[in-house]
């Protein structure tokens, strides 16, 4: 018996191009995501198309170079994606507002500089079973002013091989520019291993001339082969200000392509005048074509408690304003396409 | 026995990637076109350079997922270039403003959501010799305030194999932003086998808090071998407003690498004060390098009736404005690469 | 038995599209670098990132078509890239602001039409040990006013086997738009071959409703083994303005994976009020992981003379302002990596 294998590279050697530069070494990537929504609140109603109820489109180019010992570097530039009208990346130019970063990995992690998504932002969107998106994500409501991604940041990642541990630090210098901000320190750390999943993070964010934001929060989720409950506690604390405390409770559960995702989350904004509550109920079901294309439909609902005018969202369409005490409520029916 | 397994390693290993980002699954394309042109008008005469002359200017991405039985998916992104100054996009951060759409196709055809052509562009674009691009082409001289591409739209097309039948239904909401619209319904069909190509489009755009405008047009040509007539027939009537009415005949003929060019269009405009009436001239001929790079050179002279004071164009150069009555005319000499 | 498989996939057949698209025609590339700075200078002093301390970074594509016979065409985009905080491209949405070019090439050299490098800019690029870049960089001292790069461009290029001679003509129409301009006419011209390279340029830029920008400039360096010493003599004087004359002296040294480079300039401005003196010194080193990957640090110096307020500057890092007749100085540590 013989076995013969022969490798024939392909790619590498049709793109082939001066010295540092080869086509081999970048992967384009992305996702487009839209979907018909109906919005409806005590301030009016409104059907359009909006996008990233699935997941936030986007497109992006990553790359990872060996340099032997088990050392690396690596980039990664990702700008988001409204395919409803074509619009790219964030405001000023920003084409690449989801991420510029570059990276030296090796056995003591891996350090990172760049715009990046913010160490707090993460546990926000994983532990969420609709990934904060569409009608039934939790939107913003988790936030009072912590930022998504930031920029000039540096962040160390510890190495990945720590049995299921993992963490960050991560410093920037004026992460964001509205309103002005001077420093950003935070951390994320957690434990992922089998079917348990759990994380914490927090950070402090300085305002230029103004006072500081503190934000933490704690997502853990459990999965029962296939069905899996969810949690998130949030709060963001601003000096003097607004605070927003948050739960929220989920689960999703796949069988074979179907997945039915569902979650209740109960909020408070406090400092405000006068103080507020409201409640989000979301569920939605969504089917797998493939592992890359997935048909979805979603639905929220916010219950406003006296003074609370919530509304629900979806991206890329312009909600109706809501009258305090007011329920709103909102449908996707969409496509996700991952590229 | 003997196994005998050949692996030749594609895109999609070299640049391996976590889960549903393969860069195989991605083709890079796009159009550069530029041109040394002089325009020339009662109002003056400019020589400079101008881009898409021969076909318009892009950059794009795009790809399909086969979703098995005859059913996928797909994704296009495309963005306009404008190699002069090195602009890209549209107005406003637009930078996909060409294309940004998901698909969904099978055995009923394809239901595609996003920013795209609108339905009646088409027929003005590929019934003209000149694409309606440079000195030549009808630039918009069809238009009376038609959309080319139209955001928030969903189209369905029927499928493929309908003996030389093809057509499309259009919905969008708030299409175009400038003037702001409300709705776009439009539809295109039409019959392509053989030589024989006959194609006709119409749809109502309706405008916030102002009239509608009705857009129909037609198009045919017949490939004699080489040589092909072509007609567009177009009208455009905004309620209470101008009307534009337009017909042009057209003709291309190859011969090997050789591509010879001529149309003349006669337009009228009814509804201002006064009513105008002119015709143009187009003339040019290319030379294929390859099936990528095209050589080509073309003029176009507008005869202005009365009060009419239209020029020639050609993109990214500025024209001089015209004296009524006067004619205008333009010369382009360029090269357009396909990548 | 027998069992035989075979799988050949390549790019090309994977990312099959019509005709003119195919994505082993294209090559994506770029370079990421980010530093952590320190600027000080007679108006205060500032630490955060700022990039492209090593090399500008960019993101492009380009690719080339042989058209046989010796003949081909090729297309060159190219954006710049901010991964401090992820903006690309320059004002005005100008995203390939780097270079948007189409080109035909042959026995006869090379036509280049569109964005591109001024013929002027290159000489103070490459002969400067630190590539203009960051605080060791001569970044803008050399200039009075030319353009990096022009817009509306022809350039003609010698072809490449003249025994070590090379040669470049180029015009432009509106090349910059800050403040407008009317016409570029530059040339570039030089020698290298072994150890030695030797190049000048000129051209002259008018101003629409005010004076000609006259540019000249020279570069030598000779390559010792390793150790490389360079000049560039640089001058650009302005029809009734500013002249500013300058001459940097440096010297780059390779060993193995380390480099070594060290500048000193000293630069003039004529005309101002008062005439103004400064110098400029640089130190650097440079430790190379890969060919791709670089890791460095550089510090900079200028000694102001008498009315002189000259600042240590590094990209994307607002300066102070410096105090007339006070020092400046600033520290690079950074990344740079090759895609």
């Amino acid at each position: 018996m013989k076995t013969k294998i022969r490798i024939a590279l392909a790619a590498g050697v049709l793109c082939a191009a001066p010295a540092w530069a080869q086509s081999d070494q970048v992967t384009v990537f992305g996702t487009v995501d839209l979907a018909l929504s109906h919005l409806s609140n005590g301030g009016g109603a409104t059907t359009s198309m909006s996008h990233s109820g699935g997941n936030i489109s986007r497109i992006g180019l990553r790359g990872t170079e060996s340099l032997g010992g088990g050392y690396g570097a690596g980039f990664w530039f990702e700008s988001g994606l409204n395919a409803k009208d074509g619009s790219a990346g964030g405001p000023a130019g920003n084409f690449w507002n989801r991420r510029a970063t570059v990276s030296l990995t090796g056995p003591f992690g891996e350090l990172r500089l760049g715009r990046d998504d913010s160490a707090t932002f993460l546990n926000t969107l994983i532990f969420d079973p609709f990934l904060t998106n569409g009608v039934a994500g939790t939107n913003s409501f988790l936030m009072n002013g912590a930022p998504i991604q930031i920029s000039n940041a540096v962040s160390y990642f510890l190495p990945k091989d720590l049995g299921g541990f993992y963490g960050q630090l991560q410093y920037a210098w004026a992460p964001a520019s509205t309103p002005a901000s001077d420093t950003y320190r935070g951390f994320r750390g957690g434990y992922a291993s089998g079917p348990l999943h759990l994380s914490v993070a927090a950070a402090q964010l300085g305002f230029t001339g103004a006072g500081k934001l503190k934000i933490a929060n704690l997502g853990a989720s459990y999965d029962f082969g296939g069905v899996k409950p969810s949690l998130i506690w949030a709060q963001e604390k601003r000096d003097g200000g607004l605070s927003v405390r948050a739960i929220q409770l989920g689960a999703s559960a796949s069988f074979g392509p179907h997945l039915v995702r569902a979650s209740v989350g109960d909020y408070r904004a406090i400092g405000g005048a006068p103080d507020t509550h409201w409640r989000k109920f979301g569920v939605g079901y969504a089917y797998n074509l493939s592992k890359r294309t997935m048909v979805y439909t979603a639905y929220g609902y916010v219950h406003n408690g006296s003074g609370a005018n919530r509304a629900v969202a979806a991206q890329g369409l312009a909600v109706p304003g809501n009258v305090p005490g007011h329920s709103a409520s909102g449908l996707d029916v969409g496509v996700r396409h991952f590229f």
